[in-house]
């Protein structure tokens, strides 16, 4: 398995992809295969792990992103033939070296930074396997041999009350995240607000989300890391999703779920095949309409967020799925 | 032979790289030799053209550096196999390829962006090939086959009489150049200076060179094609390469000798290897002494810097001392 490696295996706090590396080669490990994990050399696992990274290149700025980039990549592809199958959780820079080996690469797409960066995958369409996150994410240009959702580990994440009698946003401070739509809409709901992730633009969080925070109607919090996410997801009347793109895939929209509490969302990308509108949430048109879902959140069932997470979106069900589309490409 | 895509083969005005991709791929070509050139498709070459991008990413915008690197790396190396030798001028991400192929790859370092890129440089000494372009530019903890120094095609200069009565200051303005300085020399030395190069540095010739540029004392005349470099040279009075770093080999040194023009430099560098001190030009130490070489000029003869250049730096040269390194390397 090629991690991605802008952080460690698994992320400290932000690194979906790194998250998602992990879940899966842990799982594997525990399913009984023989698993090699490409990652930085802080990662942590049960897999036998290959390093050529001393850190992740946005936790050291001594490692030099193109550089170890290329080590990384090569790394896996000069031992391909000790591999039956190379899960290629990295984006698109690893498929080039794909038609030097003879092990079959099965490439999970977490989303498309750019269209300016299909050509590479329509350019080994013919050869690689391609792991969509959602079907929404699926790009009409290429073949795909399987959507498979992420899963999460459901022991880490703890059944709330929802009694914090407070909203909740957590993931990336970004307009794609829709952060200051959130702080708008918990203002006219008239509940506080807490905000939790890593700052990823700057300007926004200056001019739209920091002259709100006063610590009371609106917290700041910064990047937090597992144990407080599940206190501060199970503490939360909902979580605030209302998104500024078509997100290929939501983890923290499942972790919410997995801690009962639901979540109000705009039914952008990938989300209205994670929330099920009227059950473990609300999907909404825009600002004003999440408004008057803060309003009906007592008719949803805690129990039931909690069941959808653990039916749809456990690591098991995530490591199952991809185990079966491994053992079908390794046997062709 | 894999050529940088920054700009198309030939460049139109600047790319160093590429115009030694193509001035050795035209010259294998002329010696009988079958060569592919994997370049953009503007590029303009009489060997077998295979290219993925269109154009030069620093050229057209539509082209992601990073997606096509990858395709266009790639597609060389799905090739290997045709080939005795790959010749990579491209910087070190084929390295990472090269593990993966019989066929030898010969990779010409033109210089390290910095000291961060050694370590994939390291990691493939013991298979690699590489090519200095300098002795000055050998780093010490690598393995090298050969020095070889760019060579240029001296029909495309003319020997000129030097008779325009202003010093040139050629190449990108930045301070590893030192534009700054040569504007500080010739205004000391009561010569106009004349500046030809793409501005690489915005604030750098706001602040230190455009304050000066008055259109007599100091003109500033953008990038030049091939044939008003020719004429530019040939009529100065010497070059100012006044630099600011270890420059790894300064074609426009050469390109001013083939014009029977001297050069006045900083013994960085290669810089001791492109000029005979008192035959071609002067190595100074200061500001002060290059004030003095101007006025020492007289002494200097410009056929002999003309047939420096014809000798040590043809083109022919050049790609006689690859051919030889080629064949020694496909035949073990």
């Amino acid at each position: 398995m090629l991690a991605s490696i802008a952080h460690r295996v698994p992320p400290r706090s932000y690194g979906p992809w790194e998250q998602v590396a992990s879940t899966l080669a842990e799982g594997l490990v525990a399913r009984g295969h023989d698993v090699t994990l490409f990652a930085t050399a802080d990662s942590v696992t049960s897999a036998r792990l290959h390093a050529e990274a001393a850190a992740g290149y946005e936790e050291d700025a001594a490692v030099d992103a193109k550089v170890y980039e290329a080590l990384h990549i090569a790394a896996c592809f000069e031992r391909a033939a000790e591999f039956d199958v190379i899960s290629n959780q990295f984006d698109f820079l690893p498929l080039a070296f794909s038609r030097l080996v003879r092990t079959p690469v099965v490439t999970t797409i977490h989303g498309f930074s750019s269209e300016r960066i299909v050509p590479v995958y329509r350019a080994y369409d013919d050869i690689a396997h391609y792991v969509a996150i959602s079907d929404a994410d699926r790009h009409p240009s290429l073949t795909y041999d399987a959507t498979i959702h992420h899963g999460i580990h459901l022991e880490q994440f703890t059944l709330g009350a929802g009694d914090g009698g407070y909203l909740l946003f957590l993931g990336r401070i970004h307009p794609d995240k829709g952060t200051a739509v959130a702080v708008d809409v918990a203002r006219r709901a008239g509940l506080p607000l807490v905000i939790a992730g890593v700052v990823h633009d700057g300007r926004y969080f200056a001019e739209e989300v920091e002259p709100y925070v006063d610590g009371s109607a609106v917290t700041y919090l910064g990047p937090v890391g597992p144990a407080e996410r599940d206190r501060l997801l199970g503490g939360a009347r909902a979580l605030l999703h209302l998104i500024g793109f078509d997100e290929p895939f939501g983890l923290s929209v499942v972790e919410s779920l997995a801690t009962g509490t639901p979540v109000i969302a705009f039914p952008r990308g990938s989300l209205p095949e994670l929330v099920d509108d009227g059950l473990t949430g609300f999907l909404v048109a825009d600002a004003d309409a999440a408004v008057d879902a803060v309003r009906r959140l007592a008719s949803l069932d805690r129990a039931a967020c909690r069941k959808a997470a653990r039916t749809r979106f456990s690591a098991e069900r995530m490591v199952a799925d991809y185990e079966r589309l491994f053992a079908r490409i390794s046997a062709t």
